[in-house]
Parts: structure tokens; C-alpha cells; sequence
């Protein structure tokens, strides 16, 4: 940590910074400038809360060199986490892996002809979801129990294993019974008693980044699972909100290679939520695996036009199948001479 | 609803929409444009599902005329919402109101202190963060229910109602039972499982504003609350996550004249959380409530610099003490010749 | 400066870095820290230019203390500047001012009658567009010179000095020759020609935030004209781009405070553009002024309805007369018995 | 367009702004809905300047059918633009271009080495900066006349045609007279006098993208180049301003294959100041050609570390040689067998 003073700090405000620090069982190093003074902080064993000294008279501004995350960070564990879904390998050094279903699970006959198109057209997870959040109460809400077992009944009868949204804390035992994978949605990243109850379980997480979440941000709420005990984590970027209207969201794919510095974990990116239009949807699922995703999630449906939701963002089954075929070419370019390793 | 077409529509694709249309029950009417064609649809009683619309061929964007919200627009309740916290009213033509107190309840002693202090001072509600959702898992993460019962004990010494943040539908009921007023922080406004709970309830809701919410989706979340039969509530302003980092979030202060327009409910403003800085927090308290804001929410600690979670942005007694003395000049010139009505 | 190591770097990457660090002429102090080392940098004058440090192997990142901006620095020039522009003072310490008028000069008749108006309600400035910037070329782009001329003799007539936009380098001396004050519009905050352009004349410059500008680049472009010699300068703050469409754009009223801490010039506010909404104008014109604001610009049309721009936003006489009335108890509020010092 | 009426809006209201449409000789067409009525706005030939309507009595919002641009859509020029800088030609259909040079001229021998270095991995434009926008104005501001010789010399030597930025309107002539394909940066976007000159010439131009613009905005700029008759322009996305800042800017990829829908126009990508990151660079290269780009500008420099401006996202000379190779093989898999069309 730096603690860097104003232009007139004088000694009497600098010794005072030094006792505070001290009083946090640290060491203080002044580094005196020519222009103004600044203290480095040494001993501390990570993150530093700065609140007893952020604002002793004097003082300008304080640098954090730590980060409020460890167990995700690739400098404590330099190895790539493989997640394991089902019998579905997800990571660095694993062919990328794409999940497809509908945005909602709406009736069996939809996600059964969904799972039977998706499965045949190569996909190697069953999307759906059952406990939806919606921006006003007056919308179709999900099926809620009921579509998720539809959606187990699906991912069974084709053997694809499944991933679907989990809400509350208090959900989440029966949707880890179910389900294969569960996602914890952009709105809910920072929903912390969520997080903690999903560190409990052994079940993988794929955890979605919030709307307007910092990539500091993101790899700390990962880090709230990881730190209960559930290291089989995914992230997933799914585009972020900024001024730009003219697509739902800002897709943020350079993140994608910047976390797999930062981080073990596997990431992968939902490029239909991120763009929210149907044609962006193959250029930007194949951007996203040239630029390091492991994996993409795509919505399909077998009549977007009457999808319950997000049906402008919905591939048909044919565009779902020749965005596959596009995909296992570039999975060969990007060295997989066959699908499995 | 609008249905906007392409340049290029043709009349096979405008019929098209216009028999989906007629498959929700509704009216279309369509606009000849000189460049394109426009249909109208008429006979939606509220906001209308466009998902077996808005990707069908030809159509270029979809125009909803209508809100996915009823219950807060002034549109269908004209009368202002009066909120009532103990003793305290809330909202249009009330006096302003100002909550004080520390961001966490830390000790008994230091939220003892804090209360007798804001009181004396002037402040109507004491707040304090008893359950407090952290960026990162490492830091102080509140006193939990100790804190809650410290809280109530010194509200009732000094005669102050309480509020302070509920994080999940499960404590919803032990909170209601000590707190008087229940707080939704920004990073749970879209917790809808949360905010359905907090709609069973009958103690009054303070909900802030999310870091990205827009208006729209900030009335709709106050929309689930009030759809479930608890018509307490009363929305702030606490600063939203943009590209400037000079201030903790950007306080959107114009939000709060445009609000009122727009609905029924109170509004307070949050001036320590939206600047982050001390310095800031007087003149931007000022400004809230000559913008019209119903109240003010001001973070104040004993000793700032010893704070454990937001020093930075808490006044002093002595600086807390000055604002109100200032608050009270701003009272008087805002129509108010004694604080009560 | 200082210089933040990554975890693993070795001693080999830290001499590397204290070699660069001298080949700047400056001084390298290691601060090894339990995590990783960090590297205080001494002796800089100013801001240092660290592209030949930031990517050498085992960097993790570079902190600058110094600013990127001096002259415009309350660090080292405390005492408040106070600009004159015809007989106004414009700054601390003085009445605030109100510059009013249309958002363009569209006939002699408008500007004659607004001018009239404006300075009867109690204007201490008039504004008008001559030269506008307009997204689409498609649009009226201002009558340019004439509306120049037609501004001028308004303000003569009715003895208030007139603020308008100058546009590009070349019509610098055009702007100045007729105009009291000369306004550097949202859109050109970093059109660097142009702010060495007005660096070189003696008029005041009225100099607006860019609309995704941070206080440091906003601060950074202030001081190319004061490092050109003019040193008569006035920001303006008129709102920022965000996620946020309820409003033109989003009034970031806190700036107003943080800038007089860290600059010595006067800063005024443009409700008019930052919020895009007549109804608007007033609460956040008030806002602005208990915020610190030395003064805001508020657009008058004789017909807003009429307006050939911004008409949505453009007070009406009447209108503009009840906000200077408001003003005018506020500002004997602040402490202004009566305008005059 | 579109204006939507308030719920409670009367037929006096209704008729007001039916006769506002008239007087814009344009025909309303009213449609009542059940909340509220809509009048259609009939018979504009291009974008209706709204503002005569938008704040009448009763009117709720007016929504834009049309856009403010024309030349530069797709809707009325189909045909897709080739733009040829030198013998190289840019557009859909035609091979990806790599575009690559300093961020700055620094010295001959910088230059020299530089161009020889690309032209050898494969580019097929040399970039270089000779005027240079910088935030500030102590720090170095580029060779400005002599750069752009030593630019011209270099390309001429190695035989690749030169891309340089434009900063103002009288400096146009000057930059058109020495290089290939003249830049508008960023921070230039929205200069428009300085689009205006550029219209004027018969140069290609290569528009990049404001920090906060949207694509409409994006698109309307280009529409003044054209609308002075230069239709050879490239457009550029080189990343957008949000609240992230572990990138230098948000790379907003999605809008390559959206652009390439609405516009005729080629875009290029430029990752390099995008991300500002050297390790990013690559990632995102391939991630823009798969997604549709024509081409990626990438800064290469002899020595990064010792650059005068943005070192850390320079690529070495060996970094860009392997970059290349991997290019190549991408436009073997995107379907050009050889490099030549």
C-alpha cells in the first residue's frame, strides 16, 4: 500500500500517517518527492482496509497494491482450474465448449425438441432456464420447479448435462440436486448470502459477471465461493452496460484474455445476452473462441418469434447447426484435430 | 406499441406483424412512411410482451408507448405517497428528513455515542449497516444480528427510529421485528426473490437506486414491492457507476425532480455513498434538497479515521452538526418556519 | 511515482526497472513488501512520462502522484482566480452569475427580444449560438458570422457582455473581435488547436467538460490554454454521457465542489444541456448554486416550441423570469444581501 | 416519427400538436391506444427536426423513425464501398488489411527500422503518428511536418502506402499532400470543420470512433465527410470509454458486424489502443477479423519500452512477426487461399 501525501503535507500530519499505520501492526516507509511526500506501507499479509488512514488531514490519496482477492488469483495458484461438468471438461488446454437451449424453459414439447436439435448439432451442455428474473413483476416469471425438472428430464433423455440459473440462497439445494451447473445471473453477482451458499456445495458455478462489475469486482465475488470451499468455478462475461444502446449490451471481450492472466479459472462468454440481436450472435461466439473463451453459451429456440423471452436474441435450430458447423472448423484451426482432447 | 419496418418491408412481411399482432389480441394499425412503414398497435391494457414480434422478418425496432410499471407512476396514482417511519412523515409537502448515523454499527459504545450525538444534532432517523455486503470476503463483513439489536437499543434510547439494510429474504422477518425502516442496498435492487419478500411485509422499504439502473428499471423494482401489497416505500439516489473515478459513483441528482414527475413515491438522496469524500457531502446534501429531495441520508462516525468501513465519506460530530445548522437555514428558506408542518 | 512489482519478480527485473528509472535522471527507492516490491521514483519535477518503464518484464503497474496539469493546480497557485468578462466578475467570493439566452441566434427579432427579456429578469451575461455543432450535417448549423453580428448588437443594446462558441482555430480571432466571452463546446474539450489557439488571445474562455471527460483530462485541458499565457478561464460543468437516457445527459453536480479543491478557477454549470428537460432547469440551476456553482447558463427562447434547437430544454420568458426571482432569493440565501459585493 | 401523447392528454392537446406536424408540411395520423394516444408523423423525406413539437402540452416523448444520416446507410446505398489507399483495397470481399507502425515518429532511424520490419512480417500499411492529441500539454506533442516527411520517406522506401493523423482543418492539405489515407482520431470525431475539409478531398479517410460516441453518432460523423462528396472513408472501432479501467478503453467488437448491417462502409479495428495492453493485442486482432473486420491498425515499435508515447500495447518487431503468422493462417481459414484476391 502507498500512502501519498498533499504537496504541503508537513511533518506533524506525515507522523501522524506513520503512527496510524503502525497502529495496524505494518511498517511505514516515507518516500520523500520533490513535490510532495509519499509513505509505502510494508508487512501486510494482504489487502489493507485503509479507513483509519484514507483520511487523516494530509493525506492525498492511498494505492493499493494488494487485491481483495487470493484464491482466484493466479499469483497464489498458478495452475488452470479444469471444471468438471457432468463428464464435460472445461478449461485451459480443453476444446471449447458450447451450451445452447432456450433463454426460458416454457413447456416439455420446447425443451425436449430444443435438447434433441442442440444435442444432434453438437452442443455439449443443455441451457434453460426455470427461476427467471425479470426487470417488471407483470412479465412471464419462469416455470419456475417445474421447468427445472422438465429441463433435467431433457438433458437425461438426450445425455447432455445441464445449466440453469439459481436466485436465492434458498433455492439452491434443489436446483444442485437437478442441475449440473448452476448460474448465478449478472443481477445477482454481488448477492453475497447467494455466493456463500453456493461455497457450500461441491456442484460447479457458473458465475455470470454483473452488468456494470469491475473485473476486480467479478474475481472478488468468485472469490466469496471459492472461499467457503467450492473452487469449481466458471466466469462467464456477458457484456456490460454502458452508453451504447444500439446492442443490450457492450460485449467486453478483451476481459477474456486479461483474466486468464489474472486468473485460474475458466471463463467463458454468453455472446447472445451481450449483444442481444440474433445475427451478432455467430461472429461474436467465434470472436470470443479465437480470443481465449473457453466456452460460449447460446440461446436457441425452435420459434424465436414466439419465444416468452428474448426471443430477438434466439438462434433458429438451422442457425444453431450452421454455427456449430463453424465452429468445429475453427476448433480444428485452433489446433483440436478432434473434438475430444 | 410501435412496430418500426425496414426501408424495404414488403407487404407479405408487414402482414406478417400484423397477424402477430392480432395473435395477442391486439389492433394494428399501420403508419405509411415516406421512407418505411410504421405499425401502430393498439388495445394493450399495460406493457405488452414483444418477443413474437420483435424479430420477425422486416421489422426494424419495436417502440413500447407504455412502462413496465403501473403502481408507482403518477400516471395511475396521482396523489404524492406519504411514507411514515415511527413518528417521522416522508414525501411531498413534509418537511426534509435527515438519517444519520455510522455505516456499521461497530460497538455498543460507538453506536451509543453516534445516536446521542445525531440526535442532538437534529436528525430525525439513526441508520446503521448491521448486515453489510463487502466487495471481497476478507473484510468486515457487519455485527449481524448483535448489530441489529444495538441499533434498536439505541434508537429507543434517544427516540429515533432506525433504518438499516436487509441483504436476504430470509432475515426479512427478524429485521422487520427490530428495525423501522428496512433498507435495500444498491447492489440487491434487482434481488427480486428480496424484494417480493419485503412486499409481504408491512414496515416501510427504503430502496436504492442500483449502480447501473435506469429510472425505468428503478421504479420497476420498487414495482415488485408495491405489487405484493406494500405501498411503503421510499426510493434514493445514491449515485450511480460511471467512467469518471474522481468520486466514488456519480451522484445523478437530476433524477430527483424527473422521479417526482414520474411517480408518486418519496425520494432521498444519499450524498456520502454517491461522493465518497467527506468534503462533498455538505455542499451535495444541500443541493439534494433544494432539487427537491425528500431527505437526506449522511454517514457520521466518532472518529472517522477509525472507522471500519467507510471513514473517508463520514462526518464528524462536529462536521455533522455544522450541516444541520446549515440544514435548518435551508429548511426555513425552503417554505419550513419551524421543522414541524 | 511509484513502480508496482508483480509478485515473482526477481531481483534481475527490479535493476532492470532502477536502471530506467536513472536513465530518466531520476531516483529509484525499492520498498520490498511482503507480497511483492514496489519502487518509489524521486526527484521528478513533474509528471513523468513512464512509457519506458510501464512494460519492462515484471511490472505490474505504474502509480503517478504528480498531476498531468500545474498552472490550473490549487497546489500551486491557492489564491482563487477571479475572471472579468466586460464588467463581471465571475469566481469565488463573488454574487453567482447567470448567462441566459437561446441555444442559437436564429433572427435579430428572437435574439433582440430574448435579449431584452433575459437582462430585464436580471441577467448579468447573454449566450447565443452562432457557430453550432450539430450531430448530422442534415441540420441547421447556425447563422455563423451573422449570428455573430446580430448577438453583439443585442448585447450592446441592452448593455450585457455576450458568451458564444467558437468552433476551430481559424475563427478564434473572428469570436474574440465580437464577443465578451468565447465558450469551447463539449464536443471539442480536446480539439488541442483550438485550446492553444485561445491560449494565445486575451479574452476569457469558457471552457465545457467533454462529455466522457474525466476531471483530470478536463483540468489537463484548461491548462493548454494557460500554458499558452490566457489565464482567464471558467469550466463549466454540462453533464456527462452515461448508461442513463432519462436525462440528455447526467448532471455530475459533485465535480463542482471537488474542482474548487483542486483548481483555483470558477467553474459555472449548464443545466440546460445536462439535463435536456425545461422542468429540470430550475431545481438543478438552484442545486447548482448551493453546490458551490460560481454561476450557471440557463437557455431562454422567446418560442421554445418554435426553437430551431433545443427547444425541449429552453426556458420560456416567463418561465425564466420565476427561476431568476428564485435565484435572487437564494442568492441573498448565500449570504448576498444584495448582488453587488 | 412517432409522438407519444400523455395518459391524460386532451383533444385540445391532441389537435395543438397535430397543428405543429402541419406546419412542418407533414401529415399526422393519430393513433389512439388504450393508455394514451400516438400520432404518427407522415410524408418527411429524412430526419424531422423535432423541436417545434417535443415540449408541446401533453406530448410525452417523440420517437425517430428516420436517422440522421443517409449516404452512409446501407438502406440507400446497398452495394458495399471498397476504398483503395494506394494499390491496397479495403472492404467486405476483399483479404483482411494489417495496418502497423509507432504510435509517434520519433526519429528517421525509428521510422526506417519500423517500416522495414513490418513490411516484412507481411503489413500492408504503415501507420505512424507525425500530429499527436495528447491530454496534456507538457508532454511530448510528435515531429508534426517533419514526422510526416520522415513517415512519407519510410513508406515510399519499403513500398507500403502511409496512414498519419489529421488534427485540424488547415493542417489538411498539408497531410493530404504527403500520405495515403488521412486519420480523424478519436477525440477529433465530432470536429466538424474539420470533417468538412476532409469532404472535401479525394483522399480515403479513417474515421475512428469518439470515446462516448454511439454508432449513430459514429455514423452521422462519416456522413459529413461524404456529404461533401469524399466517399472514401474507413471507419474505425478502437474502443469505447465505460466505467472499466483494467483496459485502457472497452473494445466494443459487437458493432463490427452491426456497422457492416447498417452502413456500406468498411471498418477496421484497433486493438492496440483499445486494450492498451501488449499481451491483449493479439487476442483481439484474430477476435476482430473473425468478427468481420477489415482490417486491424496495430502499433509496432523497435523498442517499446523506450517509446515516447503508449509503449505498453506497442508489439515488438518479433511479437508482430508471429502475430502475422498467425493472421495469415486466420485468412487462410476465413477463405483466402492466397493473400491476393
Amino acid at each position: 500500500m502507498l500512502i501519498v501525501m498533499h504537496h504541503k503535507a508537513g511533518d506533524k500530519q506525515i507522523n501522524a500517517v506513520k503512527e496510524a499505520v503502525k497502529a495496524l501492526g505494518l511498517t511505514a516507509a516515507p518516500i520523500p518527492g520533490s513535490e510532495r511526500t509519499a509513505i509505502g506501507v510494508l508487512g501486510n499479509k494482504g489487502y489493507v482496509d485503509d479507513s483509519t488512514i484514507r483520511d487523516l488531514p494530509g493525506v492525498q490519496e492511498v494505492i493499493h497494491v494488494s487485491k481483495p482477492y487470493k484464491l482466484v488469483s493466479r499469483d497464489f495458484h498458478p495452475r488452470n482450474t479444469i471444471v468438471k461438468v457432468g463428464t464435460v471438461e472445461i478449461g485451459e488446454g480443453r476444446p471449447p465448449v458450447v451450451a445452447a437451449g432456450p433463454c426460458a424453459v416454457e413447456s416439455e414439447e420446447q425443451i425436449m425438441k430444443t435438447a434433441r436439435a442442440v444435442k444432434k448439432a453438437g452442443a455439449m451442455l443443455l441451457r434453460g432456464g426455470a427461476f427467471k428474473p425479470r426487470t417488471g413483476p407483470h412479465t412471464f416469471q419462469g416455470m419456475r420447479e417445474e421447468g427445472l425438472l422438465l429441463l433435467e428430464k431433457a438433458g437425461k433423455a438426450v445425455g447432455l448435462p445441464i445449466v440453469t440459473e439459481v436466485m436465492s440462497p434458498d433455492t439452491v439445494g434443489l436446483v444442485a440436486e437437478h442441475a449440473d451447473l448452476l448460474q448465478v445471473g449478472a443481477r445477482n453477482m454481488q448477492n453475497f448470502d447467494l455466493l456463500r451458499e453456493l461455497g457450500k456445495i461441491r456442484k460447479p458455478v457458473l458465475l455470470k459477471r454483473g452488468m456494470s462489475a469491475t473485473v476486480e469486482e467479478f474475481l472478488a465475488a468468485a472469490e466469496y465461493i471459492l472461499a467457503e470451499g467450492n473452487h469449481n468455478v466458471i466466469l462467464c462475461e456477458r457484456g456490460i452496460r454502458t452508453f451504447e444502446t444500439a446492442t443490450r449490451n457492450t460485449l467486453d471481450l478483451a476481459i477474456v484474455p486479461l483474466i486468464k492472466e489474472l486468473s485460474h479459472l475458466p471463463i467463458m462468454v454468453d455472446p447472445s445476452h451481450a449483444t442481444g440481436k440474433r445475427s451478432l450472435v455467430p461472429p461474436m461466439s467465434k470472436a470470443a473462441l479465437v480470443g481465449g473463451a473457453h466456452g460460449v453459451l447460446v440461446e436457441v429456440h425452435p420459434e424465436p418469434e414466439k419465444a416468452l423471452s428474448d426471443g430477438p436474441q434466439s438462434l433458429t435450430f438451422a442457425g444453431f447447426d450452421r454455427l456449430m458447423g463453424e465452429i468445429d472448423r475453427l476448433t480444428v484451426f485452433l489446433g483440436w484435430d478432434e473434438k475430444a482432447p
